[in-house]
């Protein structure tokens, strides 16, 4: 069993990752922050908690946290970069939700968040989390930084494609159409999330520019096995009336090398042994709510013309978007069983 | 063609105001006002509105809303009482779409509200904007309480029983399990009211007191021809996953009186040749979607027992609930017909 | 481990089954049956199951049967009762999840179903599933009626009432006003079901007569202590627009007798030690949302005057209302613990 | 006036063009067929137009029809095909929302329809219903083929780059990426459709093919100024959790032409004027919920690379995108006021 906190419990990342944690056989919650909530039973504000635990929320205390084998940051961009520095010198891992740590290139990090990054050198040993690419890394890592929702699902969708022996598609020509339901903006009281604002409605949003578009642009040029620049990919989010799930729609132009290539048995080996991507047979096309709740990503591959690809890519953005992963990260950390604690099915209908 | 002032046009029902007044054949909307937004086009913040109107938010200028026929006051509760003195002395009515000329007990007002009145003597000559039930004096009125959504409902849902020769309900029987879409609580960024809170979810709230209770018991007491005391009815909003929409399933014991009554019959005489109250063939169930942005209020009996009745009573909470009523009433205070401007048909699907 | 069977699989109270018995510790399903989908993978029909379960739909072979410990029956009225006595007589246990084991008065159950039974003796020896009022019956049972969901929420909201020493409530007063979401009416292709028709829109159903009540009535009597009759007791069910989640609000008057007891507290010590019955603080309002996906009933009392109280009562109709119940049923019968594999938190949000 | 008749009473455009045509100032409703429903008054299954209407659904009778001015066909594909003729001939004009008279590609038609065309002579001189695109042609026509709803996103999306000129942009990078609600599949008892499968979900569907590629493909070429060739776009159509709404996110490659245009002063020209199509601001995103319930379309454009631009648009699937386009048709063919019974504002919220 190991100790863990986390700090920001109040969103919805925070209250998913209690949902997960409080029936993970190795854990044990110890500590969760609110700078607003401190003193109040946490099944008080969540009541779907009611009988799971008896936690309540206190302020961030630092020795506190020390204690902890791990901490969980779910909290806005720029809060964990300010504490990771004493938490690794106590020996406590940490796992960042928000971007402190997803971005190697801290021109993007202060352009894109308008933060100076509080911890550079931290960040260089940082490892980007996103487990079935990066898997051993992560087990030796003491910060991550948890990918973005949308980013999870690029990077899974083209990572057969980038990492073949020769590239198969052309970087300049990558679409992502994208689609996430309305919790992947936090739990907010802003007009602009109001559920009349919302439901029965569907419109693009952050066209011109969204935080996840440098993410995806760095995360594959990592990715890739062939040198690739991917500036010019177009990524365009859009906003469901519903609570989770998330679809992305990649529209990709493929080389003259993918001729020769069988990309479903590509896609299959490729993640062959994963518990948490799921490769459906040709012409499928995954549903949000078939990995309602679940840390489960599903892709299906649409070869519509000989240069013409489509891939369909959908998760929970909560789970394996957000906390599931998280806690992906924190079970290759130590050593866990990688399914430890994800187990669940979705929940469908 | 008369010319209209809106106070407050930055919520539901001020938005709901302009999107019928806009098509009103008598109607002239020159004055808009919105606190925050002065300068800014409304069909900036609601583009359903591109197309039919160049208006622009003003600040509130007393002088300016004193040049109109009327003004509407889509605002909070306490707005309109400060106001109305001035703008009836220069001959210029008011509907207020808010609760300050809605009850006449002031101490009922001060403890729901919380608000000192500040013009009782104005409250006392305003009349109780429920068109089907108080047409004569809607006529000669100069200040108008428009009444509540659900106060509306409960309404026109037992007036034909209690202005019957002989009384034929047990006034203390009543019980009355209301169920409102979330645009009854207004545009307002509030956590509570946020898409991921409401979505796919069901509750009941203000079982310990909602401020609907006075103005039903109030306004019952009124309706009533037998002097009955309304005090120990039970009221229980609910909260429903959809923009707009109200059902109110009201219980009532009848007396020995009503053995001898044809109900049906005497609800379809009652509300015979009202064009906004259809009574439904017994055995009905109306549905909230069956009067969706339409000034049309459903009403339903299922006489089940002998001594009991259940009256199903549905309304879109924005229109015959808020807006559309009070354009109902301008239209009596104009000597319009009743109707024009509220023709439109509900929107199904 | 025990084997289990499901008898009908396609519906949503079969994949719910599944979702939970597929991670039950102690339970290996072997058989899943339906109709028209033999020879199909399971997980083809639902994607939630892929890379849980390599079943397929059988046909419905009694012999196979046979050698499960305990076969559910997730299938409409009127099958489980034709092939009960042939897995009785082999030692294989009976959970219906629909109604054939509900109603020991036989001629509701014709009036109601349409159906004559097929084994009156058997439907003797059967037992009412409702765990937390029927504990030690359930244990020793052969045949399980796995209850109703409305009549889940009506029996655990009034049993402290009805089993106090003195009688607390008055009989005739109850009126149920019952909300559930549209997943309760199962997975039919019927025009009355299709999305939109339901989404955006409220509505009362099965007024004059509703299936669910003579099961209450019939069960309540059975609850009581004090020999009462229900028959006159009103029930009115709607339609939310939700997939899952039931909220009852049940208005009843008290008797003298509970001048003297303290309500909350009564509730409290009945459900003291209950895994799955949460008596929440008074003057709580339980939201669906936090039981959805679990095996959970939240209670919330209202006493608004000396002699009314409310009871707020919400589950997962799919969950608590059925699959979840019959899996505790399971465990109870099998000497499993109590809340094997339904340890699950609500997905909130 | 003229007198209307309407083929196919029972769907969702059927009852959507009731909602328009009876309160159109011009228009006449005599008549509205259902094979099903013959006898039965058209309020009792949509009780939403109570009090609008005392029509009848009846029997389809070709002399009945042909008393009528124009007859609108709201029927499935190739029935409108098999009247036409009849009703020509008896100087009654046509209106067919389905595809009878949508590809003048016989070919096309039958591969996509699975049905051969019954009146290929009629369809020559039918007119392709997109008014803003071809309204002259319209006012002369006696058969109108109404466009699909996708088509119509499309083409008015892109007519202004299609129709400069130079061609502005390369036809063989056209990716559609649309997304609809749940009512673009009509009021079918199918599985597929109901609430628990469709609400908290978002899917991909017809990748591998739909119906309106075809129609887009030969549609674009048709108003192309500058003989391209359509036929290597993308088309991937997406259902949405809601009822009403459609947007499509269209991304185009652009010629070196372009470099010298301003786009967005390009489309305000060619837009210049019409009733229907709104050219919002550069950056705007066009809401579905802005048109809801209106007969209004609603582009904007993100150029975000020199090359790379992007078309949103979006409108009523049920009115810009069927019923209100249809009636659009019937002002021109009739020389009535082109926003004849076309000018309510959208319902938002």
């Amino acid at each position: 069993m190991i100790t863990v906190g986390i700090v920001g419990g109040t969103g919805y990342t925070g209250v998913e990752l209690l949902r997960l944690l409080l029936r993970h056989p190795n854990v044990n919650v110890k500590i969760l922050t609110s700078r607003t909530e401190a003193g109040r039973r946490v099944d008080e504000m969540f009541p779907s908690l009611r009988g799971h635990t008896d936690l309540e929320f206190s302020d961030l205390k630092i020795e506190a946290l020390q204690k902890c084998d791990v901490v969980f940051f779910a909290t806005p961009h720029g809060v964990a970069m300010n504490h990771a520095a004493d938490l690794l010198s106590a020996g406590t891992k940490v796992i960042d939700l928000a971007a402190d740590f997803r971005l190697q290139d801290l021109e993007q990090f202060e352009k894109w968040y308008g933060l100076e990054h509080a911890c550079p050198e931290i960040l260089k040993q940082s490892v980007y989390g996103l487990c079935e690419l990066n898997r051993e890394k992560i087990k030796q890592a003491q910060v991550i930084g948890n990918p973005g929702c949308y980013p999870t699902t690029v990077q899974l969708g083209l990572a057969p494609l980038l990492q073949a022996s020769e590239l198969l598609l052309k970087p300049e020509s990558i679409i992502i159409d994208a689609k996430s339901g309305v919790s992947g903006a936090g739990r907010k009281a802003s007009l602009g999330m109001i559920y009349s604002e919302n439901a029965d409605n569907f419109k693009a949003y952050g066209v011109a520019g969204h935080r996840h578009h440098p993410e995806i642009v760095e995360a594959l040029g990592h990715i890739s096995a062939h040198q690739a620049n991917f500036e010019s990919l177009i990524f365009v989010p859009h906003l469901v009336p519903m609570i989770r799930g998330m679809l992305s729609t990649i529209y990709v132009d493929l080389t003259e090398h993918a001729k020769a290539v069988d990309l479903q048995k590509l896609y299959q080996d490729f993640y062959q042994g994963e518990h948490f991507v799921d490769v459906m047979p040709a012409g499928s096309s995954p549903e949000t709510r078939s990995v309602r709740g679940a840390n489960q990503l599903r892709i299906a591959l649409h070869q519509i013309q000989a240069n013409k690809l489509i891939v369909l890519v959908a998760q929970d953005n909560l789970v394996k978007g957000a906390a599931g992963q998280a806690i992906q990260n924190m079970n290759l950390m130590f050593n866990f069983s990688e399914d430890a604690g994800l187990q669940g099915i979705g929940l469908l209908p």
